[in-house]
């Protein structure tokens, strides 16, 4: 009884498959995540000295690493949260659609950090500018999780609760970890823009060996 | 009998599955509304004034969400009308791609409001401009719209007629909504500017709670 | 038992599923059609005459349109080809990569078009290259056409022989019409541009009429 | 039994499903693939000798076609190695993406090759950095392959023995050609430029063959 209430809400609230938003989303991380080779340029002119100049690109690489692997890693976090989404409605919609604005928004900052890491004024700002960036999508990243964890709104039945404290657990440590990298850019930009690169391994890393143990 | 002749009507009818023109179709959206970043940029040599000049370009954030956040309502609301929809046509096909002509071009006008709503002169031009495309988009949806649902032409058996009218009804003030802020750029482009964003904020908002009150 | 080893052959020959070619391809399409806007641009400093120079930029929405229609119309045509597929093999999904890399070319020709086609001095060039560009995607085309079905080698079982005929006689009209439209280029670049337009339309509005008359 | 567990502990370690993985890298590919176009351009103020103009730009169409149909045959080559795959691990998640960044960079030095191999200074390193990504390519491409195939980690298991050893064995050429080349641009870039080309040709030709004499 209480399960057939509980489809027939699901069906009056469903906006649209969860299998079309996850593919349109899916779409917009492998545009983010392609569209950065954009911003890797070499100044016209350099034919003399292009190897000289294709090394002293190496802050355009390091942020296109760093962005990539980042965006790479929160694609796999985004697939993880929608494996327990048992329905979609307009809420987790919206909320997903200005989170995939902040993605969007990804290739802005790479290419500040790119083209300002070397500068001796605009360092700083750009190191910053790119942290806050990414605290942004660790902020909305979990606002999208409430939408859909909080008294287990939109999560399958069948996902235990454990399964749900070990999302949010995992999801703990992003905010404060970019707020240290961030920090880390008044002082030193070049220390953060490495820095940002390590948390995107660490985040592909650790999980890993978790699982790994687990099994 | 009459179901039967309907299915193979379909059948020689249909020039593609509907999946497929929808996946394609959402590919367009999600290109479209992940390009818009490529014209949020900060003028060469800004070092020394980096956080000032990365103020200074709010109209292109502001552009940038609001054609982001338009373009996401209008693909749910492709979505929602074409969740009705029993079988393509070419004459669907057809409209669907002039539609998708505009969706792709929104970046040009972000481009044109971004760059020109602090210019004396260009703002109240490039306000115009990009709320004329929006006008152009919605009349275009509404003729995809009736290619669809007119004499329920191309709609499900199993779609009741309150449906169709809700979504009708529902498509209805976009066009006046936008030709008024159109009006307002004339005398007053960046207030015109946050009325599209407003916009695409209704859109995306009183829906879900309509949704809320039926459930 | 000739069934049983049709099957076997092709399992043998596969080198992949239909679904992901056309997946791949579609992809391809749709990102060539929603790049073609980067090339619409206003030339910098418009701001005092910005009105005069969106009007001036004409050719520029004449030359997005045109490709993208024409990409629309090839997009319908290639997945009507793919409909009568029974299995790929390596010469098709060969083939096929020659077809999208000319489909990916396409936005070059078309900035050309729409940036040199009011020069007294390049704009014969420019509707030429055009219009040569659109000759080899149809002869890329037919190319595609013939490995799928001469000797029927990759087509299904279920296909009528009819239904090929239909269809090879369908992709007849295209090479001599933009032959037709190139030579037109020689005289008059503008009668030629609004020629490619012309076709486009041609290619989307006639299957439909016949579409209808077959109803 | 041994099945059983082999199942439960596939449903322990696999992260996502292995269709959503492909359809990412998918996506990545041909984004990659159609952003080639955006480095093909003519200099401003061609219009005199457009046609001239248009002449010299071989080189860019040389290493668009080249970068086009590489990206192709490795996209074909992802395929193969993906259908061999029982389910997806972290670890395999984690090596293909950073595949899927050495495919990304990949029109990056596209565009070095074509703007700088007419440059008497510049083309050297330019052919040299080319060869070199397309070395690195195929090192992370074998490293994926490893990830899948060593001990059969994470390999179907109606898969037999010898179809492994003949992928492997396949993909044995790729870096001792790619060497070669690299090697020929210190002498010659042109010709290595002409040598890449070869290599894709090389790839997408023989296994049709292979498969022609298989069947």
């Amino acid at each position: 009884m209480l399960a057939a209430t509980t489809v027939k809400m699901a069906a009056v609230n469903e906006v649209m498959a969860r299998g079309r938003l996850e593919a349109f989303s899916d779409g917009v991380f492998a545009i983010a995540i392609t569209l950065l080779i954009l911003d890797v340029t070499v100044p016209p002119g350099s034919g003399a000295h292009l190897a000289h100049a294709l090394a002293r690109e190496w802050p355009a690489y390091l942020a296109y690493a760093t962005s990539f692997l980042t965006i790479s890693v929160i694609w796999l976090n985004h697939h993880a949260m929608f494996s327990k989404v048992s329905h979609v409605d307009r809420r987790l919609v919206f909320t997903n659609s200005v989170f995939l604005l902040v993605v969007a928004f990804v290739p802005f900052p790479t290419r500040l950090l790119a083209e300002y890491i070397r500068d001796s004024e605009g360092a700083r700002t750009a190191a910053v500018f790119y942290g806050l960036v990414f605290i942004l999508l660790s902020v909305v990243f979990n606002v999208c999780w409430r939408a859909i964890a909080t008294g287990r709104r939109l999560v399958r039945d069948d996902v235990p609760e454990a399964d749900l404290k070990a999302i949010t657990r995992s999801f703990r440590p992003g905010i404060p970890m970019y707020a240290a990298a961030t920090a880390v850019a008044f002082v030193s930009p070049v220390a953060s823009a490495f820095l940002y690169l390590v948390i995107a391994l660490f985040y592909a890393l650790p999980a890993r060996l978790v699982t790994r143990a687990r099994s």
